[in-house]
């Protein structure tokens, strides 16, 4: 029995997108985070995390203006780096991982490896850093950011679970730490959403094909 | 102002199991894949995405001897590859994706590129696939599972979206194609689920360290 299925990509892009929009109202957004969200709920598959979406006035223009300066783009994981499309990056834009860096070494010590690798980000101002797994690792680059470390661009804050993924990202939200954040706030989070508002930013920029 | 955070890694996971435990009626389920559905439930912050949740009699073990074994895991997506702890598996398994493989040109032909994809995946009797990003490559898996080209002794199955995600879960779990299904129905899924499947797997196999 053939199986009867959408297999052209533009299509597929474009019927998610339309049955997005028929289930969001997503003009309740300004226009640049509407895309975010768009790509974000296309990401998980769940229209109403959009009741828990989060982001500071002018944090899409913010990280898009780093993109195009530049700046590195840091991720909490290898899978957020996996879901970043380098094809829409310009070519001086490094997406760094430290999670495996061999600095770190074997032992976690005092803290997650998450956590530690957060302390191996070694340009925070003005850059765009994604959390789309450790709430621990975002708690280290709050500490970091209160230690004077350097302001990020944008904080694109998606941790996910049980524990402290909410609470660190209310302390985000609730600080006053002189960055721009997009986030998904609660449990929910993780790296596709994390990637996918990255992707949203680089297509919004222009630098995607 | 100093965050106050658990940063003991065996601790957050204690926490979080304790967390899930309290809130999902695990022992509904038989042992190894309440252990499954944690693992996933932990994956993605979300409680209720067991009611989601559907196997087939013996998965987990089937999963699970196929990894003893030495099958390969055959990934629809990188994402998935990097969710999968490498350490937790025996040397001889290979994890495999072929999405970025330059045998498939930069054209996408006739179907996605993540369809054309599975044509690549060699060795699919006894295999253990895993999808968790696109709906077109669980229907070119089933597909080739009608051809004759092999019945994997696992599929993990948690596309995600609006565009064929519920719909490939849904054939696969009608069509009887004689392989043991993991599987989120519905719209959601993701790659941070279907590599926490094959995580948890690792775990019961008592592969992990």
């Amino acid at each position: 029995m053939p199986f009867d299925y959408i297999k052209d990509p533009a299509e597929i892009y474009r019927k998610s997108f339309e049955i997005i929009a028929s289930e969001v109202e997503l003009d309740r957004l300004p226009q640049p985070m509407a895309h975010v969200a768009t790509r974000i709920i296309h990401a998980c598959g769940m229209v109403d995390v959009m009741k828990d979406f989060a982001f500071t006035p002018g944090a899409a223009m913010s990280g898009i203006e780093a993109l195009k300066r530049g700046a590195p783009i840091y991720c909490d994981v290898e899978m957020v780096r996996s879901g970043i499309i380098r094809r829409n990056l310009p070519a001086n834009v490094e997406v760094v991982c430290t999670l495996n860096d061999p600095r770190l070494g074997d032992v976690e010590e005092q803290n997650t490896r998450s956590a530690n690798a957060v302390d191996l980000w070694d340009n925070l101002q003005g850059s765009v850093c994604v959390i789309g797994n450790a709430p621990t690792a975002l708690y280290r680059l709050l500490e970091r950011m209160e230690d004077g470390a350097g302001v990020p661009a944008l904080v694109i804050a998606m941790p996910v679970g049980f524990v402290g993924a909410a609470e660190s990202k209310d302390e985000l939200t609730r600080n006053k730490l002189g960055c721009h954040v997009i986030s998904v706030l609660g449990r929910r989070g993780g790296s596709a959403m994390a990637s996918a508002a990255v992707n949203a930013l680089t297509i919004l920029a222009g630098m995607a094909e």
